[in-house]
């Protein structure tokens, strides 16, 4: 039984061993661009709904997606490879990622992300990553994805709402711990705005100031509307490091906002929030936050290549960096807590 | 204990739903493009070199790639996430993966291959991949990769080879297994020649003829001069569709080339390699071969989105599909050879 026990292990050591010198691992990552646009080929060519409705054969998709067989099949089983499906004999049928968050069947379907997460000019920089690398910025002109009135913004309060979704309940709860009875809270970068939304939903005395571009606003709006709290909800157009932020307020959030900006931009942006914070006001950041070895969890980490394409000087900042950015604003007692199954956390600082 | 050992595993099962039902699957498929953009980078900044040297630091790096420090900080942290490198402190070190196959200075190094995997014209389709699984053919021009001296396969026959060359050693052992003393060999679509120069070493009586465009076969005599079998290596220059192949042949190799065609191509191509062959003589396919299912294993099954992307009719055949070409040209004993830790098989049948 020993002997056999240590065979079962060395054969298992020779495994790992083989697994870990397989070439394999260069040739895909070679090819992971094709698991971006088969997903977003996916979506725009509706293949999730059909699946859910149990016509899942290839003819029926086809049909709906008004494709090829040929086309059909080969991306169905690219699904299947990448998890986002399975198969049952010739019948692709949900896995519960696909039946939750692609099938547009699903209140949590989350499909629309593909447009900004797949939008080209911010992809732009990937084209020439080397060079990118060179120079330290990205390629994309003036301040990259922050430039002034830049339309992406409006794309993503459009279209990454179902993915931010899910994080505007834990913030809310998050931040209201601290806050009780009517309150005043401005909304930096509000984009889709669910964040101060979900604040107004839970605390019926809070009065939300949305801060973004103007047309980015409008999207904000309609989901205050929504949502039912546009009596409580206003709108401050502009940018933030420009407009009066007014106040002071009990609360201000700066959601996925200062990963786009070098540490002295951020430290002077939460100087400006300081002073617009009553006593005792607190700020809290939502945040992709990595380790301090910064190279784990991958979600977290990895959005410091993001914000290398597509920023100036941004960064996905460890929390001893953004908890010395608040200590060098006035801050104090900065909390971080990591939102689960997400790779966000809100890090919270006291006025 | 019984109690204690349930909830434990509970708690798994739990994790399992909880994962399974992770959105961040979304987020990393649509970001999976920058994996493939990150590698290159790596590569055309030569990072893997001073790591391999023991100057893992990221100043070192920079000095050495001419880069910003930012740009190789978030690069070398995105090859740590990947597995491609690993980190200890602020020093990056190789991986098993990235010494074998990643730095120059390892025989095994193919990173090459990034020049023909990632060819930005035979990308091209990704950009639209709805419009390609609509038509169900290649957006590229004409017959796609395979269209008549596509000038791609010079750089797959002078890039590639290092990524083929593991494969050459068990196949030309497969196809000698049959062959002792004296014989023909011709290798269809030769690119860099590795297969058919490989089988001129393991038998000093073999004589080789390698068929693909004149440009290619320049790479593949360049190499069968290094291997030192110049003396039994001929050229047939041109279309494997369209030449005379000679003969006969004790034995034809057609290596990473049926899956670029449909299948009455493939068995018309077949019939004219068995007029081309000795009676009792064998022909032997090199294949991205994946399972019945189509979808496992990934990197073989995965093969087909290469194929609908790029070739008009192409697919990664399965077994039966290759067994019943080879029956339709008059080939029996059709067998499978798997190659261990590659996504190949030989498939191989006698005339």
């Amino acid at each position: 039984m020993a002997d056999g026990h240590t065979a079962v292990m060395d054969e298992g050591s020779k495994k790992a061993a083989e697994a870990a010198l397989n070439p394999g691992i260069v040739f895909e990552m070679m090819q992971a661009v094709q698991k971006t646009a088969a997903l977003k080929a996916a979506i725009d060519l509706d293949i999730f709904r059909p699946v859910g409705e149990g016509r899942g054969d290839v003819a029926s998709i086809a049909e709906h997606a008004n494709a090829s067989e040929r086309g059909i099949r080969i991306l169905c089983d690219f699904m299947v490879i990448n998890g986002l499906l399975t198969k049952e004999g010739n019948l692709y049928k949900h896995t519960p990622c696909s039946a939750a968050f692609l099938d547009p069947a699903s209140p949590a379907c989350l499909a629309s992300v593909a447009q900004f997460l797949g939008n080209d000019a911010m992809r732009e920089p990937l084209k020439n990553l080397a060079q990118v690398v060179r120079d330290g910025r990205t390629s994309l002109e003036g301040e990259g994805s922050v430039e002034p009135e830049n339309p992406i913004w409006v794309q993503f309060a459009e279209t990454m709402a179902p993915m931010m979704a899910p994080m505007a309940g834990p913030l809310a709860a998050t931040v209201l711990g601290r806050h009780e009875g009517p309150m005043r809270v401005l909304d930096i970068a509000a984009g889709h705005g669910l964040f101060g939304i979900e604040v107004a939903k839970q605390n019926k005395q809070a009065h939300v100031t949305g801060l973004d571009w103007a047309p980015v606003l409008r999207v904000a709006l309609k989901n205050a509307e929504k949502a039912g709290v546009q009596d409580r909800y206003d709108m401050l157009p502009g940018s933030a490091f420009e407009v009066d932020f007014g106040g002071p307020y009990d609360l201000v959030l700066l959601t996925n906002f200062l990963h786009h900006f070098d540490k002295p931009t951020c430290i002077d942006l939460l100087k400006k929030v300081h002073g617009a914070l009553k006593p005792g006001g607190s700020a809290a950041m939502l945040e992709f936050v990595p380790n301090e070895d910064r190279v784990s969890p991958p979600m977290a980490a990895g959005f410091a290549m993001t914000m290398l394409t597509t920023t100036v000087a941004g960064d996905a900042y460890t929390f001893s960096e953004l908890e010395t950015m608040y200590h060098g604003a006035g801050f104090k007692d900065v909390k971080a807590n990591p939102i689960p199954m997400s790779p966000h956390t809100i890090v919270t600082g006291c006025a």
